[in-house]
């Protein structure tokens, strides 16, 4: 299928780094949460090589975050997700479902304890905004629910940690995984974290005066020149071989943390009030489907992304890509448990794929 | 700026008529709903004429239904919006702003009394399907909410009666403006409206069977094959000549109905339970900002949207076209009131535009 144009207007927003991307050469975008999101610069591998070896600066001003502010703030933020905030430090991000009261996920965001009585939600694809406002005036909490004027850009790839100290000094080595810093560029004060979107290290810096955003992107390519920084954005290739999943894409409203494997963030005997909790401890272990990884030796075309076995549609395919680095066909495949229960593969028009666990092991797979 | 690919994904949903959308040579899309919408096919030029001078079919799945049924049904859809819906009549469609307590617009939907205690949200592009569960869990009431599985096709344009009823038969002609009736395809029986987002008149076929899209898009071609039939989608064009406002473009989360000429939607003295009305009436006549076309001669070029008078920014551009039919660049501009009660005209780079009340009036404007 040939490639399509984006229709770009006020709606799909630009972001402050905007007219740095366009001058980077920005190809191809997508749009998240309302909001352009850079996809492509040279291309899906060249920009995969790139992110793998040397480093990327990404804007993903697309990653809003939702203040929620006040004394109720903390009750509100559990009330959204099964995962126990409590023990959450000032400065800290907890990955979490938010899931409704059927345990459905709402979104899979980072929230970020920023202050007592002030958290951020840096929300995937869907406006958590609207679901924290209308459960907050419902249940008529004290908070202040709105859309923070942050605008994050991260540095991903091995050599993140190099190019955003010489930016930022020498804290920021010390900052673990999930931790922040405030650190200052140019006088101004500003949450630096270790995240992102990648697996090749890096951190995200949460920007919080546009007026910045050129300056910050001017510095970080010219102080990282040697290390071949480059433009980048959240990466097909490596974020499927990582086994990041993307919610919309490897997941919606349809599904329930457990059949995406996200049991992990599911606190199942806290004592907290957590609006999905009754109904996740109810659904355990029942769930029909599962997330799972199918790897083809090579690339399979799927009908309207239905994988069959025996005229049954036994999966859907959510995310797909192909690996340059193993020469394998990802797939990452919503699929019926029953299947799963009975088969360790599937074929499609003759190709057989062998059925694994995410993320993806490559030592058992290669 | 050249034209940027869109990174399609299973995020960016597909419909039941992409098949068809693709085989027609659609060039380009937005994201709308999470959801791919078709803007282009020849090109904005070509498709507004085909539009304005025959009739055209387009896949407007993304106006996703929100359903929300149950013996509160009412109850929480006047919650959510200030104008009056208790005369309303089973089929009838109303535009209406739902507007949060402060009075800010949360989405423009067309409200669909399709039957007693079930109500439909056809909805522009914000999750509204959130924030009204989140109302309804939070004050308790008993309501389901759901996207339900309909895929509006629109048909538009001046033959778009001839050909709806070539399909639907002779009922058709005698349903009114935003009225409705359940007409059968194929033995299926479904809502057919005369509604649709251009002022060219049409209809809006309510597709509730996925398998029957392929079949009536097939049906509208073959049979329409003699009125020139093309697929399309909402032409930016003929919306903004025509003053049809869009979410998220023209106004958004940040501003209220007053800005935006939507004062006729909003039911100040009504004894009705919505949640934004007291901050309404607070605020009529206070608001900072409107909605004002500026109209030029020619195109005139923007810096990052801002409007400037005497260095300061008076404006912000939410919407631009240049009109092929009336050689006039149709800029719709979210202004400072302060500056309308003094001026009647701006000038941007020595080309000077007139400020016209919207929708636009090209008798007075030519």
């Amino acid at each position: 299928m040939a490639d399509k144009i984006l229709s770009i207007s006020r709606r799909t927003r630009r972001t402050p780094y905007s007219p740095r991307v366009e001058a980077a050469g920005v190809k191809g975008y997508t749009v998240y949460n309302h909001m352009l999101l850079p996809t492509i610069f040279e291309s899906n591998e060249a920009d995969y090589w790139s992110l793998c070896e040397d480093v990327q600066v990404w804007d993903v001003s697309c990653e809003r975050q939702i203040e929620v502010s006040g004394p109720d703030s903390e009750r509100l933020i559990q009330l959204m997700t099964p995962r126990d905030i409590s023990r959450a430090v000032i400065g800290q991000g907890l990955y979490a479902p938010l899931c409704d009261e059927t345990g459905a996920i709402i979104n899979d965001p980072v929230l970020i304890k920023f202050a007592a009585d002030n958290w951020w939600i840096s929300i995937a694809d869907s406006d958590v905004r609207l679901w924290a406002r209308g459960l907050a005036r419902g249940f008529g909490l004290d908070v202040k629910v709105h859309e923070a004027a942050i605008w994050p850009l991260a540095v991903q790839g091995p050599k993140a940690q190099q190019l955003v100290t010489r930016v930022f000094g020498d804290e920021v080595p010390g900052i673990r995984f999930f931790r922040s810093k405030m650190l200052e560029f140019r006088g101004k004060a500003m949450m630096v974290m270790r995240s992102g979107y990648s697996k090749q290290g890096g951190f995200e810096i949460y920007l919080n005066d546009p007026e910045l955003a050129e300056p910050l992107w001017d510095e970080l390519f010219a102080i990282g020149a040697d290390l071949n920084v480059r433009a980048g954005g959240p990466n097909l290739i490596e974020r499927i071989e990582s086994g990041l999943l993307s919610y919309g894409n490897d997941m919606n409203f349809n599904h329930n943390p457990f059949e995406c494997g996200l049991d992990a963030f599911v606190d199942l005997d806290a004592e907290i009030e957590s609006m999905s909790l009754p109904a996740l401890r109810a659904i355990k272990g029942k769930q029909v489907h599962q997330l799972v990884g199918i790897v083809f030796d090579q690339t399979v075309e799927f009908d309207e992304f239905g994988v069959e076995s025996n005229g049954q549609q036994v999966g859907d395919v959510r995310s797909q890509v192909w690996s340059p680095r193993y020469r394998k066909f990802l797939t990452m495949v919503m699929m019926k448990r029953d299947f799963l229960n009975h088969n360790t593969s599937v074929t499609i028009d003759g190709i057989t794929g062998k059925i694994v666990d995410l993320p993806f092991d490559f030592d058992a797979i290669t």
